[in-house]
């Protein structure tokens, strides 16, 4: 956050707005997108937007940012927390509602001049930082020589965005108890096809 | 496809007006999305789409059913046969150019009224055919009893789907060749996780 003259900023209000600009993402994409709108929904004046942003690609590219951590700092400590943070952040990421905005980007943000290098930057730093957690994995001697990073990430990304994206609508949403045992089972199925790879 | 009076139907239009449609609806999505436009992208008049297809919704609700076999008919043979034709269908049904129009449905339909009973019967018949496909391997004892189905279709499905979005939208189109290559190695490591499980 940048120092702004005056009081200080509300987080609860930088949150509402956050929350309110990838809704509003989701549901109206790009086309729909303005800080008129994201004004209304978050019920805040747009005065208290435009001090933190100062344009409509600005204000979604943060968000994007804040709320789209897919691959979380490898702690350092050990593969099975590693992997499972990060099952649990794609999964988060495409759970309802962020979920739509995430889906929107994929598709809208190469054919948006605004957000392209945006969301081609997010998008590359976060496979890189995937693929290291692997490759670091791999030369501490936790997983084999010459195993397939591309299918570890593939298949541990994959299901986690598939089972997220495939709760029919009016499902409830899943208890972080339920999210927790998913996560524990995937990150075990995965190991186990790489050992017997 | 219905009888028509007159001259029979040019199979070779039919494909150009589904493949316009779907590609129309990847890039403008519902609102967007007009009998006008796909014929003049399909180099078609529009008498020649309505004597197949009377509104939008019919014609964009064919063009998925035709394109998207995410789950092919099992050949009732070898469990690695139906995982592969399974990985290959979610492949080619996500790549570009038919991605863009899957991922937009995936969000767009529930809140189309138009599209919002085709679409979750679409679905679920492939969650449905993808599921017994699991559940009969079972039976046959190529699979062990207590094999979780869920994980196996999240990990399997899931992976082709981030195999084939996660590409850059610059990257030259994968060949036949490689395709088959990662199936095979993604088969194989999905049943390593079950067998090891």
């Amino acid at each position: 956050m940048t120092a702004t003259a005056g009081r200080p900023r509300d987080p609860d209000v930088d949150r509402r707005v956050v929350r309110a600009a990838l809704d509003l993402f989701g549901d109206a994409g790009w086309s729909g997108f303005s800080i008129d709108e994201v004004a209304r929904r978050a019920h805040v004046g747009k005065p208290s937007i435009y001090r933190r942003w100062s344009t409509a690609a600005d204000l979604l590219v943060d968000a994007v940012r804040e709320t789209v951590h897919l691959v979380p700092p490898p702690d350092g400590e050990d593969l099975v927390a590693d992997l499972s943070a990060l099952a649990h952040h794609l999964l988060d990421a495409h759970l309802p509602d962020a979920g739509r905005a995430m889906l929107r980007l994929r598709f809208e943000a190469p054919s948006i001049p605004e957000l392209r290098d945006h969301w081609e930057a997010i998008r590359t730093s976060q496979v890189d930082a995937a693929r290291r957690l692997v490759h670091r994995a791999v030369r501490r001697g936790e997983l084999p020589r010459g195993t397939n990073v591309t299918l570890v990430l593939d298949t541990l990304c994959g299901a986690a965005m598939m089972h997220a994206i495939a709760r029919p609508d009016d499902a409830a949403p899943p208890t972080r108890r339920e999210l927790d045992r998913y996560v524990e089972e995937l990150v075990a199925f995965v190991l186990a096809g790489i050992s017997a790879g």
